[in-house]
């Protein structure tokens, strides 16, 4: 792979925000936000750190009403590093000319540089360059290097090396005005002469934070000091040091970070571990040659070479699996944590959990299944909430929540802000009951792809009953049709949270909705004859599933009703087809980019829910989650007629009416055409590919990456282009590869196996590096075994 | 299986300690302690519960000096109820006469109910009746009923309903002049009309612990109080309720009661996620079937039924299991905790974690593997901890503790007591370096059991190669003898743990600690070849293993010293053969019991150190967990002449030496008898089945039940008895049945199939329950495939 290094010269704070998105460093555990707030000051003091799904009460008062939601907790700053004369203003960008900024992130490495060249009034020039990362090795190490050059002058110069609980949630503008400050001072001690510790509490969830530093200096030709002085205020503490610079000479400051939680295991106390850790710590080096080696062997996995004339194709793919990496990483299957929609990364959604594992998990699923399953087992924690939930709503089984925290909860806000129009409007989008069957979904997909039955026995199993119980209950039969319904959800399209004009949200049988209704309820019947007899009994023992009850998802599952219209398209909810065609021609005059069109319309008074328009993919989504056999066996189980041509005029019939208001709404389109039409697909792949990296929604990547669009682009190479796919105990390989793409290789893991796969030109070669038993492999229809140590070569 | 149920009657304080320690009910989450401390009041409050893995940092003064330990925290007593006529005394064994006492354990329910009458000054009688559970399906409720009647009178009642906080670990005697107070007040709060909550705070580890109790009264003929008065004081939170009882009618009280931590998962705080889930928790009845309902799967699992003509030997055993089933759980798989030595059920040892593993995991291995792994986990989390330990000790790889807590430090006492001489003596048990080779040894067992590949790849293999590498660091070479040493160590038998008179501590050469490290040498070699090849690369790339360390691998586990006396008795270690022989005979005609030999010689100005005795099984340790085949081999490649003969030849001569001042030595030399003399077998096995029911060691059941005692006699059954060993991807059978054992059956999970044993008369037969593939049995020699649904029969 070429060069993996991303350097971006110049200081343009205009584009700041966009280019710092690129350099998230983290590990899933403990990660460093790259989106930087306007405050130019922070640009060297870099933001604030903040932990994987710890949360925190947030209780705001919009529109007059009390909104209570979780919120994102940012950790305190233990970047925080200033250099000043004495008596003068800190060299930062705020107070000094800066006449030459770079920073460059190296993905294959995870370490970020940067290089700043300050001169003050009396034209005297620092050269600072940093290095710093936060170690996947080490979970709760970080380090950052830090090397000064007094470069025309000589002088004294104070260091200030800095803990800063003092750090808010500002990362999101239209956010500001919400409670943003989450953190109370418990203590703070200087454990040892060159460490300081600092202990902070959640002021509403309770959650203890330590965090402690460790400051060393090293210099040529400069004396070191000798002294230090200890500073320390409400939330802050530092280390404060005065250098004798010399000209010329480089001073490099050393700053070793550790970071515990109170929710951590293995540990005495927060700040007791962080003091202790921090204070034997080895020093950069050591620390940094451990993170490569872990980061180097994370590659060997995750990697994926791609060919298709452009550097940056390969390049940006893999930034994707980079930040794949840093969200969730072996480290992970040691927390409690989701995959929040941004990643680690920024603070939209507040780091809600929404269903962005649907798009990430098949990656995982085929390189560390070990990280799937810890995911999956995040939702078994939270499975009592969303019984409850679902009992709440005097519905059986298990109602998971739209978005979600800590607690598992219902997070979804009730309100939301329409910046164009200035109004808050009345938010119905927890009716996207449909995250239960994504849910199902990967569980039973996870289960294809390593056959792990202990999981399916003692956590999946169980999940996917649930759910199938809640959509059998929230399900009524209609006698005048002799059809099960599904009223007043919202389907993935959020155009549409209501019928025109009416006073209560949600739509009638979302055609999304109700066919992974059934999908789930026939996968559930499976999980009753996959599981063990024994287990099988226990379980329904346990939950109280009766035969009277699987009657009836047998029933429903065979008699839920999916709405058409115009001989053979699939309506997205009852009444799709009564609603106006919209005008796209003259609003994409008017308003240039109307991927928000929901916003523009109702600024104007008007409403999406009048107009058959989707913000993103809707009946489209099962193309991309089902495979055709799939759906023609639950459209012939259902009664209806279906075949291939009436996808592709489904197909078509959507994306004209389809706004890309999402990010992933693209990499869905990118697939689905891949069956018919190669052009087109490559086409979306490329759009979906820049999203963040050109941030096309104009301003949103630098409130945090879109984890799922970005996870979606790998998905569609190795699902869509490579054409892997695991189920019935077999590796399915099925390439569509594009005319562009002329190779293609990674590595995937399966069922234990470790296979190499290879696309040049017209042959797919697979070989077997590692593998306890031969599996079997389905290359565009032809089925073959592959034992270890051999290969297979196949046409395309 | 006879009847489960513990029937006791009458009420005898001398004797109430040693009954209720029986009654431990729990789940591994939240249990309540059986151990009654002497005061009487606390026999009808009960004491507190306490959190599995929830330790406090507690210093003490002895001797003079300052030593700091991790101590066990009880959690706030919830069952706390008590009931008096207005402006009068309670009714409780303190200040009223008891008539009538009796309670019983059901061990398949899990349920404890006890019945006590009372009569006052007045002669008023009032009964009280309570059932009480800690729910293993719902892991944070528990539940109180209570049934009053008003024998001979009518008149008011006043009840108080409790969280009481102001608990101390006051269940050890001598512990008592230690720091014994961990809690400290958060905040409580009325959460609903009926439900209180209570907020603490362990003093140094700052985990909070929240408390919930929802307390209804429901009664017939009798009026029910409308209102309540809520009550708080520092760490106590309480409803009180005025009745109006009418002679004869009964006034039920139930108490639901929630616990959170700040240490779990999924929940937003510890004081909300408690108060909520009490307000809504289904009543005593919902909750007890559901708790039933987990308690049946977990016995369809479990359950042993063995016939030797007598009743209590099943009942023992199944208690045991049942002691096993509260202290571990599917629960503990969500917990960070470990096997503490005496279970969830006394405080002694302050629940730390020593070696007991190795004797419990035997039976989760083929029971609920998944268990296994998350308790060899619990191991993985504190590896950093170990190799800090290790490069403290200037050694390489990872040194885990003798006893340990949750930050997983050594925590082994320094100083202990001597109850005899009243003396606090200086403990080097911390030199016990053999449980490195246990936690090895449990890691390779569950990997043979389960062929979990995975868990080797990500976890196991990791923490065999780094106490291999310990091994490797701690053996230095002697020329002299062209063989590599262990100096200065503790075997398993405490009873030396330094030369005679010697200032320095510690015996060398050890033949336990030298033979398993070269076992664990050899294993880590298999474990490399065991990996992919990819991740064994990996792996010694994350570790610095080089090729010439390889070698000292390789080098040490050849040519490791055993030291020999008289002709082929291993020594226990260097110079064991020079210690004078113990006059056994006049010390046990002058003290009876002399089990604790160590504390009679030291109170005599005497020492263990000078004799040829062993508080347990050392040398012979080694043929409990090796089998003949695998010592052979180990013996064979260190050059040493051994044989079968010799094996008995060391069990006889240790035997003659040995004391038994352990539960578990009995356990030991059960297992080793049984190749050659299965009546010596029988015997020990039935003195070690009786070790915690008849408190053989003379009041430390009180302090907690024997738990590696208990599970070894389960172990015994299945290892031993039924003969059962999982290795080279094979089931072994080799019974051998005590003449006294007539029938002997229950079910085992192997390699993910459900296999039930049936041992009758002179037959075994084997039934595949449950199964994907068939297996490969042998058994007694004779190998051939079980197939799924399919039985095999064999002579014994």
């Amino acid at each position: 792979m070429s060069d993996w290094q991303l350097n971006y010269r110049g200081f343009d704070p205009a584009q700041q925000g966009l280019r710092e998105t690129l350099c998230t460093l983290g590990n899933g555990y403990f990660a460093t936000r790259g989106a930087l707030p306007e405050c130019a000051a922070d640009q060297v003091h870099y933001p604030a750190t903040y932990i994987a799904g710890t949360y925190n009460r947030l209780t705001s008062h919009i529109a007059g009403r009390s909104i209570e939601n979780e919120d994102l907790v940012n950790v305190p700053n233990w970047l925080s590093l200033t250099f000043r004369h004495p008596d003068r203003s800190p060299f930062d960008p705020q107070h000094t000319e800066v006449i030459h900024h770079q920073f460059d992130l190296d993905i294959r490495r995870a370490v970020l540089s940067r290089q700043t060249r300050y001169r003050d009034e009396q034209g005297r020039m620092l050269r600072v360059t940093q290095r710093r990362f936060v170690s996947l090795r080490d979970p709760h190490h970080a380090a950052l290097e830090t090397t000064l050059v007094a470069e025309n002058w000589s002088g004294p110069l104070t260091l200030q090396s800095a803990i800063d609980g003092t750090v808010l949630n500002a990362g999101v503008q239209r956010y500001r005005d919400l409670a943003n400050d989450h953190l109370e001072m418990v203590s703070a001690h200087q454990a040892t002469p060159d460490t300081i510790c600092l202990l902070v509490q959640t002021s509403q969830s309770r959650i203890a934070v330590a965090e402690a530093v460790r400051t060393r200096l090293y210099g040529t030709g400069t004396d070191m000091p000798e002294e230090r002085a200890y500073v320390e205020h409400d939330r802050f503490v530092a280390h404060r040091l005065d250098v004798e610079m010399r000209q010329g000479a480089e001073v490099t400051i050393e700053k070793i970070a550790t970071i515990f939680t109170s929710r951590d295991a293995g540990i005495s106390e927060p700040s007791i571990d962080a003091s202790n850790w921090a204070a034997v710590a080895p020093g950069f080096d050591t620390l940094l040659d451990r993170h490569l080696v872990s980061w180097r062997h994370a590659w060997n996995r995750s990697e994926i070479a791609i060919g298709d004339g452009e550097n940056k194709t390969g390049r940006v793919l893999n930034l994707h699996i980079f930040h794949l990496l840093q969200t969730v990483s072996k480290n992970t299957v040691e927390t409690d944590a989701g995959v929040p929609a941004r990643g680690l990364h920024g603070e939209a959604y507040r780091g809600h959990i929404f269903w962005d594992e649907l798009f990430i998990l098949p990656f995982l699923n085929l390189r560390v299944p070990e990280l799937t399953r810890a995911l999956l087992r995040y939702r078994y924690r939270r499975l009592d909430q969303a019984r409850y939930a679902a009992s709440l709503a005097g519905l059986s089984g298990a109602m998971y929540p739209w978005q979600s925290g800590s607690s598992g909860r219902e997070e979804t806000q009730r309100y939301h802000l329409n910046p164009d129009s200035g109004r808050w409007l009345p938010d119905a989008s927890h009716l996207q009951r449909h995250i239960n069957s994504a849910i199902a979904y990967n569980i039973w997909h996870y289960y294809q792809a390593t056959a792990d039955s202990e999981f399916l026995r003692f956590w999946g199993g169980e999940i996917i009953l649930e759910i199938a119980r809640f959509w059998a209950s929230i399900s009524t039969y209609n006698r005048t049709i002799d059809r099960y319904e599904i009223l007043a959800v919202m389907g993935p399209d959020e155009y549409h949270d209501a019928y025109p004009g009416a006073d209560t949200p949600g739509v009638d049988n979302n055609a999304y909705t109700n066919l992974m209704a059934a999908w789930v309820l026939a996968r559930a019947l499976d999980t009753l004859e996959a599981l063990p007899h024994r287990r099988a009994e226990e379980l329904k023992e346990k939950l109280g599933v009766s035969a009277e009850e699987l009657n009836r998802w047998d029933h429903v599952r065979r008699r839920i009703k999916v709405p058409f219209h115009d001989q053979g398209i699939i309506s997205q909810f009852d009444g799709y087809e009564d609603l106006d065609e919209f005008d796209w021609l003259s609003y994409t005059e008017r308003y240039g980019d109307i991927s928000r069109l929901d916003r523009i319309l109702e600024a104007e008074g008007d409403s999406t829910n009048r107009y058959k328009v989707a913000k993103q993919a809707d009946v489209v989504m099962l193309f991309y989650l089902l495979s055709p056999n799939d759906l023609d066996e639950l459209m012939m189980t259902l009664g209806y007629e279906w075949g291939a041509d009436l996808m592709e005029r489904n197909i078509d019939y959507y994306e004209e009416r389809t706004a890309h208001g999402s990010t992933l709404s693209r990499v869905v389109h990118a697939w689905i055409h891949s069956r018919t039409d190669c052009e087109r697909a490559w086409e979306h792949f490329k759009d979906a590919l820049v999203a963040d990296v050109a941030d096309v929604q104009g301003g949103t990547t630098r409130e945090g990456i879109h984890l799922g669009a970005m996870a979606g682009t790998v998905d569609l190479v190795q699902r869509c282009f490579a054409g892997i796919d695991t189920r019935a105990d077999m590796l399915f390989i099925d390439p569509r590869l594009p005319a562009e793409v002329s190779h293609l290789s990674f590595d995937i893991q399966f069922r234990g196996c470790q296979i190499h796969l290879d696309y040049l030109d017209d042959e797919v070669s697979l070989r077997m590096d590692e593998g306890l038993s031969p599996v079997s492999v389905n290359v565009s229809g032809v089925a073959q075994e592959l034992a270890p140590g051999c290969s297979l070569r196949f046409g395309l």
